[in-house]
């Protein structure tokens, strides 16, 4: 059966489709991915399995579905500067780390992936679409010639992201403005060396 | 009852605790960390649960003891300059994060480690233990001179690893030789600078 996002899409299909996301993004955020079985999603949201089936192809992909829920894309910053720009990712990023709950979930879908390349695939393309803002950014300082046209984008986002990371579920050390202010700056520290 | 490490410990207790740790390394191997349980434990070593909870007095302390078994701590290399230090290092945690079995097994680590603030705060010991090459190639880096000395030792320590940490579980990049020159290039740049 195929699936349709269109407005004559059944009501009833689409109401059925929100219980089933709001089941399973709860139980994701009360016991990690573990906790999410279809048995359990069919029980509580009382809905078919057959049906859930319908709508999502697998466990992963209903997942997904529900994870993609979970964490928020920022929004673009336009400051005008590489500096700005990066300096209010990263806060926003920090904010995230300390609060929302994607943080404490996350961890276990890596874990999961470790095991079910579906699900490390679907993993990747998500956390892709929630760096966006990071390289659009990255983009717009190079056209102001903040960045030399050579400059690995892939690389640069990667050393802006990663210790904020590290510190959430590495080293559990403080994430704080100092930190965000330290990262940053040796950024752009290398930056002006190139 | 007191756990002692003297030569006079009974040989048929450190036996017993060996068998307890390897099987407890194979559960963590094979299915992360929510595949051990005492009752597994138990049942596959053949030693009785009371036994176990002599040894470790709960599944968070046998889980770490079982733990620091997988992850090695690296030699700290001295090539005489510290771009030599951190690629050796780099390289070497590159390695690791490729194809040793606590990379598959770490993240469910960090996952329970959300929900157990005892395992939360020994995998950030035993974590803080395998980082103590780093922290040692760049005080000998300071010492010679090549790093200021009011450098902030653990931002810069969250700087080299972190990259690696984010490809190999975030974006699932390719973790090759050039990616190592440029994280450890960034790095060094930023340094001149200062």
């Amino acid at each position: 059966m195929k699936e349709s996002n269109s407005p004559h899409e059944d009501k009833r299909v689409q109401r059925s489709k929100n219980a089933i996301l709001a089941v399973t993004y709860k139980l994701l955020t009360e016991a990690g991915i573990a906790g999410v079985s279809i048995d359990e999603v069919s029980r509580r949201s009382g809905v078919s399995k057959t049906t859930i089936y319908r709508h999502w192809t697998s466990r992963s992909a209903l997942l997904m579905d529900a994870c993609s829920k979970i964490g928020s894309v920022p929004v673009t910053p336009d400051t005008g500067t590489l500096k700005g720009d990066i300096t209010e990712l990263a806060t926003g990023l920090v904010q995230q780390l300390k609060s929302a709950r994607w943080a404490a979930v996350l961890p276990s879908i890596i874990d999961a992936a470790e095991r079910d390349p579906e699900l490390a695939q679907l993993h990747a393309k998500l956390h892709a679409g929630q760096m966006v803002p990071y390289f659009a950014v990255v983009e717009q300082a190079k056209k102001r010639g903040e960045l030399a046209p050579g400059t690995n984008v892939s690389e640069f986002v990667a050393s802006i992201v990663a210790p904020f990371f590290y510190r959430r579920w590495f080293t559990r050390q403080p994430l704080d403005g100092a930190f965000v202010n330290g990262v940053v700056d040796g950024l752009l520290t290398q930056l002006k060396r190139k």
